[in-house]
């Protein structure tokens, strides 16, 4: 049992929280399960308590108490944060602060409390590993490098269902058009934020703060095939991306195992072994491809204004990519059940973004900024349904 | 003056050779020259010792004495291996005995000698730094990285100027056309290798000796467009890529500046600041392109059976390699010179593997072999000559 690493896991039940199990199932020999806390799923729950014996689960009943005993009570390596949202920021800095590693899959954590958790992991020498693709590319691609060496950082997207489409398209664009993902499987408040593009811009926010670097030199390529995640550009002029199928478990096997590396691949773990001989599956192709075509774009900030605003809320910082956030996730509900159209997705989050103050990034005023801004937007939104 | 890392350049006239002195001319502070040996352009290397005031400057007529004082008397930090065959073999050695880096532009080198000289570099400490464009991609995407957690390794090859043309059209291919290379500008034996692809053979070879893989984990996709280098399949199913533009000082920039990076991209040395801006261009794009499209196929084995041999001749070990490359240089020049048609290059090849007596590859061997190797080759064309 000794030599295994000490895995405790913030929403089990989750999409990111399956698969890091599937992958933590393929390795017994290197993972154990010390605590796992799901949200409302009490029967996966149960299924996984059972599979996996964790010291402790618990759920959303348990409360923030039931967070903090499954990231810091059960002693773990590492802490994976896949809760959405800010309900386990508490937790997550008090292991944080105890120095535990965090395989970050909980984007608002950085986006919206980066500076509060990048400023205790600084201090207490606890390494924050990305489970998203792009951020684990660039934690790959960064691996051995001199952070002062590199001249830029970019972060690729698919361009969603609205890559090709016109604006005027795109503003009554239909719910069922806009979940039409064309490479990844995510939930609807993901897909969604795929086709406004904003996804994209919590990612840069993200990527600044995780790799200290400004918004200006944090890039997008628009990059349809899915299969390069990210990319940095030196200071010589040499770029280093990489690459690997869009299968979550890969980034998260790679931030679960740092600094090491698992030993076959996840899509392979049924038995078949890994197939190094041919080329083009190297490089992320499917079996017996022919010929591999990647394709790179900029992106387009007119026709997605959210890219924009985030790139704003960056420059600003403080509470400012909190309420980006915020006024992201009522704006993106207020589409999903019909009350405003996909165009006024953006406007909302601008106006947002303007009515509610603006503070220095503490955690008691990002929460204070996220409930205001959920407020201001709510409000928005009933003005637009009234005009 | 102190703190400047002291290089001494084997074959300083040469292209690697004058590229490598615009690198260190655009950083000043950061190179000194020690030792400068030339060929037979003893015009060149009297502007390059006026210039770069080395202690020592030698030329062909020095013999391997001078090569020796070049490479190991002037105390070098660092030698630029960058002679062509044999000729700087025994001063490349000594200066690896005596733990000096080398930044290995000479093929041979690590082809035909590399058991030895990564054997004499293990226990000296000595490091080999590649200067080729896709070795330097390769060691770039492993730094940081685990060799045990290595699946593959990729080289790209542009294709050459018969990537799409017809087996019948090669067997009868003029001069002219075998010269019209696609993307970089090299010398005709480099070019003649890039139509045959024996380029990219032995270049398998030199990335097999160098990062310890067996020829059946290095792989090699066809990329027309020349901008990834190489790349790297990790264990976990993870890709890293290495990408620049096709411009010899960046590489060479990166194996002289190792393990730091240059400041600026030596594209720019003009005075250009680094544009980080343009996420098309950070991937190796011109200025303004609004798309990039990177295509890559795998080798075509029936159409370039060089690449075949040089496989064979991996696997085979000892003094293969040494004959495949002597030989291959007595098949270009006989195709240089007219006497035979390209699509014999290969044949040339292929006999004279068959008919030079296999040894272990010490360096006494290998020279053995060598001339052996030339001599069956010339035989041989004189054969074809002849019926």
């Amino acid at each position: 049992m000794s030599g295994r690493k000490r895995v405790a896991i913030l929403g089990s039940t989750g999409s990111i929280g399956t698969q890091a199990l599937d992958v933590i199932a393929n390795h017994p020999d290197r993972f154990s399960v010390v605590g796992l806390a799901a949200g409302r799923n009490l029967a996966l729950l149960e299924e996984q308590r059972e599979r996996f014996k964790p010291q402790v689960a618990t759920s959303a009943a348990d409360g923030s108490a039931g967070l903090l005993r499954v990231a810091v009570e059960t002693q773990p390596d590492i802490v994976l944060a896949a809760t959405d949202g800010a309900v386990a920021f508490d937790a997550v800095l008090a292991a944080i602060e105890r120095g535990i590693d965090i395989a970050v899959a909980n984007k608002e954590l950085i986006v919206a409390a980066g500076e509060v958790m990048l400023a205790a992991a600084a201090q207490s020498g606890s390494k924050l590993l990305p489970v998203d693709s792009e951020h684990s590319a660039l934690f790959q691609c960064l691996v051995g490098e001199d952070a002062a060496r590199v001249a830029a950082i970019g972060l690729t997207a698919s361009g969603g269902p609205f890559r090709t489409a016109s604006a005027a398209e795109m503003a009554e664009a239909t719910l069922e058009h806009a979940l039409a993902h064309p490479t990844w499987r995510m939930g609807t408040k993901n897909t969604i934020d795929s086709a406004t593009m904003m996804n994209k811009g919590l990612e840069v926010i993200e990527a600044s703060r995780l790799f200290d670097q400004p918004g200006e030199r944090v890039l997008i390529a628009v990059h349809p095939q899915s299969i390069a995640h990210g990319f940095v550009l030196f200071t010589d002029g040499s770029v280093k991306a990489q690459l690997c199928a869009p299968d979550m478990r890969i980034p998260i096997g790679y931030a679960l195992s740092y600094p090491d590396r698992l030993s076959r691949p996840q899509a392979q773990a049924a038995g078949e072994p890994p197939r190094a001989g041919d080329p083009l599956e190297a490089l992320g192709a499917k079996p017996g491809a022919s010929q591999l075509r990647y394709e790179f774009e900029p992106p387009d900030f007119e026709r997605f204004p959210c890219l924009r605003l985030a790139y704003q809320a960056l420059a600003r910082g403080g509470t400012a990519p909190a309420v980006l956030s915020a006024a992201n996730e009522v704006a993106v509900r207020s589409f999903v059940e019909g009350k405003v159209r996909f165009g006024e997705i953006a406007r909302i989050i601008e106006t947002t973004l303007e009515r509610v103050a603006h503070r220095d990034a503490t955690l008691a005023y990002i929460r204070e900024a996220d409930s205001d801004a959920r407020l201001a937007a709510a409000e928005y939104v009933e003005d637009i349904r009234c005009t």
